[in-house]
């Protein structure tokens, strides 16, 4: 078993709001991250999928074919867009680094056929990380 | 003379949008960049003050100043923000990092009374990095 | 289950010496480590804690919340500090990378309560790293 | 249990090419990676120790030695090399990352005395990684 | 004026070698740098622009339009290649990390018709770096 | 001209501390970094060195005889060290960054006989950067 990672980079925003709550509870939770008009992140995604590397190419999959999926699933789709406002499979979903990464796994999980997606990491910044692994 | 510099970071949107322009024409210039809604960024900037070390401390100028000088002064204002909606120096201004650089110029440059503004640089993605010098 | 991760920074100096050996046996274990004058690093400190994203939030806990927790209980007691010297909690610990990550644990575990700590990895320098997980 | 990791650096060159297929067949799997000449990489190893740190010294495994090994036994054999015309225990094997964190963990792993070896992190590019557990 | 970086990596393989030099004044001069198979890095170039955003688009030049500059002129012609036999430009050059700078400066100068080129830097690990200005 | 530049790393303690002033004073000016028993940083320096390139070699200087320089001159004389009470060329000198710089220049200018010495840039923090050109 060995576990292959790429990693790619998109820049979009996003605004950390709840319909439910009212304005002040919102300020309350999300404090300035929930501003109206929004903020935005250069977001760094590491994809890991888990496999045996195949006797005839020694690939667990062709990273380069990783980056094909993981860009057309996912970069072309949030790079450059509001989460919120433009990205169909955010819709209803609060955009926080947690929920973004759960949402990019149920993107990828499915398109990954050579060994299976093992982990899902976001950057948000240099200082906060999360890790899905579809647990 | 010895150049010192700060780095800090904070994390905004924006939008490439000329009003003087159609919506065609700022496609054609700004392409994704003029997005609607926007799109955000994790930038870091580095602000460079030039000066000879004092005799009494060895400081150009106290680092913990020159932090609070560019806390105050700029992170404050743009870190969570929209920098075409929300931030009263960007406005009539096309954000793009050239354009930003020049305005955190403008705000400094007065601001720093310990050695000389020397530069400001800023990293919009790990890729793309503007400078300016006041010249 | 998500696995959030709090980075943070501190600066501070430790010497590795153990009282119970002579001062020979102390430098054929720790060499230059042992310097009498102790040296120092600006270590980086990784946070990890592991949930479910709540319903209402999306969050596994609050990052900057996590930030005041880090910033309370670990980064105020050590930072710009002698860890031998001047830190109560390392008293009669010797300061390896190890024993570091470990005091950080017993301190941070109990502060967690939303979500629980997962792990804590702890940069000495750009080519040594540690993770305890309380296993 | 503690898991400490050393960071090295080697500098190589490789060419993925797999003797029992044609030409045209190498191409359409290995593309660009096929090329007759090679191609180089700045790979960074991370080989991460796992196991309890001793009462005498509080180290799992004095990273100082764990940097000899590392230098003497792996370093020194791959670093401006071929990968696949100057390594000897590369032969015979495509050198793919998956299989060269493969062949790593096979050396290391017998040489590691203190703790046990628990991974092999090599890194090829800064978006291509990949890990090696001896699972 | 306003400086603008662009950054761009390729992975390449060379070797240090001055055929008008015995083997053992190449050896002598170029130590494990002259391999007679050769190595490999993965380079980082850094191309920066100077000049006035200009007022209808606030840029020097467009970082979209430096990309495919560099990408077609630079890396589309060095990246997954063997800089001694398989590029052309680099032909009776010995590829040390000086003059591949100076030859990419010869390409992409004249390609710059927006601003001016400033600078051409060139890491070849993350510790060896040179520039070129054209002086 | 070509400037070549070499990166190393050392790990070193100090205090920041002026016997000209009282302790209060002491506090005023340097605050934490005044702390009585010191604390630490892992430093990086940047050592560039400006010329042209030999015809024989396409060197400005062999930066593996730079990197000995830098190791034999600096490095082997900080590295694991404090700063105040170790290193002999920085008695008298209060080791802010700036005047760690001024005093390696002083040491490295003379000893750099291919090209010349051009800048000493140190990292004491990932925030906190000073350059010395000799100006």
């Amino acid at each position: 078993m060995v576990y292959v990672t790429r990693r790619a980079t998109f820049s979009a925003s996003h605004r950390l709001y709840n319909p439910d709550l009212s304005e002040a509870e919102n300020i309350a939770v999300y404090d300035k991250c929930s501003n109206k008009n929004g903020h935005g992140h250069n977001y760094t995604i590491e994809v890991t999928v888990a496999g045996e590397p195949r006797k005839g190419t020694g690939y667990v999959i062709d990273l380069k074919k990783l980056k094909e999926i993981v860009g057309r699933e996912i970069i072309e789709r949030v790079d450059h867009k509001h989460l919120n406002a433009d990205v169909d499979f955010m819709q209803g979903i609060i955009p926080t680094a947690e929920n973004i990464a759960i949402a990019f796994w149920k993107i990828l999980q499915p398109k990954i056929q050579e060994g299976r997606l093992f982990a899902i990491r976001l950057h948000e910044t240099e200082n906060n990380v999360v890790e899905y692994r579809g647990e």
